[in-house]
């Protein structure tokens, strides 16, 4: 199974958090892990080699060459960085046709392989649109970037990628070109242009099993007519998405999933404390 | 590490949850659990000792004789079986010296050992007082019971015990004595027959570590100003306990800690159907 990350070292820490609940609740999983970055310290990229070796995983980094952002507008705060996702299909070589793209804000709670091998038939991608808060967020955002009525509004932080059909269908200049011309009016650039430029190629996949937003479990659960309790979720929820500014990490984290993720924090660190040096 | 646990079949999923907790955050524990039950069905004491012995575990279970209960009084609603932790000084073997009763509404995090290993120094007990409310329920409950100002109300869900000491110390007919005369004042029989004819003689242990009363998270974090967070509970405490009445395995829990406990849950459920048949 190949999975993605572009990250910078600040979320290694999370990384680690994230794999380790990968490793405990998917023991299956043969991973390759892959890393775009950009001037990520050795002494950090052999830290993650290391760990995904005590899992049996590969683990592969990959630096973004400069050259390929040439045509790109650096937007507001946002570094080259936040077009590793979108640009994936050119940086991991040829011979990886299908990867997971996974924030590094999430905890896998049950095995990610029914939606790695989800049949992408054609499409770009698969991904999750928050169906919480769809209702109220969804048409604003579809009007803001003059998007179909038919879609949702996707979330960018899990995204299957069919690589192959990229490659045959995208140009990193349509990217570009989308950036500069909609500078001003893109909130957050990566999971805008996502929507505005793929909508229509993405395959809708359940966001309570595979991008499940944390914050809305009360809307989850009404709208699913109380079906989707607490015990629903720990027994088929693949992937808790800690989304939105308060992060599970921080000391002052509230909520209900919180003593969940720290958990697994701690026995993450305590993990990482026992292996032996490389 | 001998623990013991005193419940009747409808508890059996609860134990079940707390022992995958134990085997998965304390795996150095080589547990030998005693069970003290009146007519729990074969096939339920062979499912606990298929499951313990899965874990490289011992499992004993007793059945209480009618004949130590002659002298008691059936208080209420409850049964003689609320006897059993303290009478467990009768009823296990000579053999054992040192044992640890916990409730089966309690989660493991962190090691045992600590706790286990202890020294009593001529203590019958170690035991906790829920210090996040003792400052209200304290003094009501120790004028309840005519006991000394000097301390707490114990909890008796997560009991050590100094077996040897008890047997030394203790005469059955003592606490049925105790039982007889104060009925109509107890509230919680057993606790209150703990903390009114023995609470000088149990050493007072940290509650924040070895019985955390998940109800009391925002008054632990404030006693200490603001330590106690929860990256400090998942470093450091090593029994969650689910105090009250709303249980973490209804449909309807709610709190911090639920998502943690269901999680919990799941994967002791997932790993009971991988079990090969004994």
């Amino acid at each position: 199974m190949n999975l993605l990350v572009t990250l910078d070292e600040n979320y290694l820490g999370p990384l680690f958090t994230m794999l380790y609940s990968l490793h405990i609740n998917d023991p299956q999983a043969k991973v390759h892990l892959w890393l775009i970055h950009s001037a990520m310290p050795p002494e950090a990229l052999e830290k993650t080699q290391h760990y995904c070796r005590s899992f049996g995983w590969q683990f592969t980094p990959l630096e973004a060459e400069d050259s390929l952002f040439e045509g790109a507008p650096v937007l507001r705060y946002y570094t080259k960085a936040m077009y590793y996702r979108l640009l994936a299909f050119c940086i991991l070589p040829e011979q990886v046709d299908r990867v997971l793209y996974l924030d590094p804000d999430t905890l896998i709670l049950n095995p990610l392989s029914p939606l790695y091998h989800l049949p992408l038939e054609g499409m770009l991608y698969a991904a999750c649109c928050h169906t919480g808060l769809s209702q109220i967020t969804g048409p604003v955002n579809r009007a803001r970037l003059h998007s179909s009525e038919d879609t949702g509004y996707f979330n960018s932080g899990v995204l299957l990628m069919d690589l192959n059909t990229q490659r045959q269908n995208i140009q990193p200049n349509e990217i570009f070109d989308y950036a500069r011309a909609h500078a001003s009016e893109l909130i957050l650039p990566d999971q805008d242009i996502l929507n505005a430029l793929f909508a229509e190629r993405i395959l809708p996949v359940d966001d309570t099993l595979y991008n499940y937003d944390v914050r809305q479990y009360d809307a989850y659960r009404l709208l699913s007519s109380g079906e989707k309790t607490m015990d629903w979720v720990m027994e088929n929820t693949a992937i808790l998405h800690f989304c939105g500014r308060f992060k599970p990490w921080t000391p002052s984290a509230r909520g209900r999933f919180v003593a969940l993720y720290k958990h697994y924090a701690h026995l993450c660190r305590q993990y990482m404390r026992q292996l032996p040096n490389s």
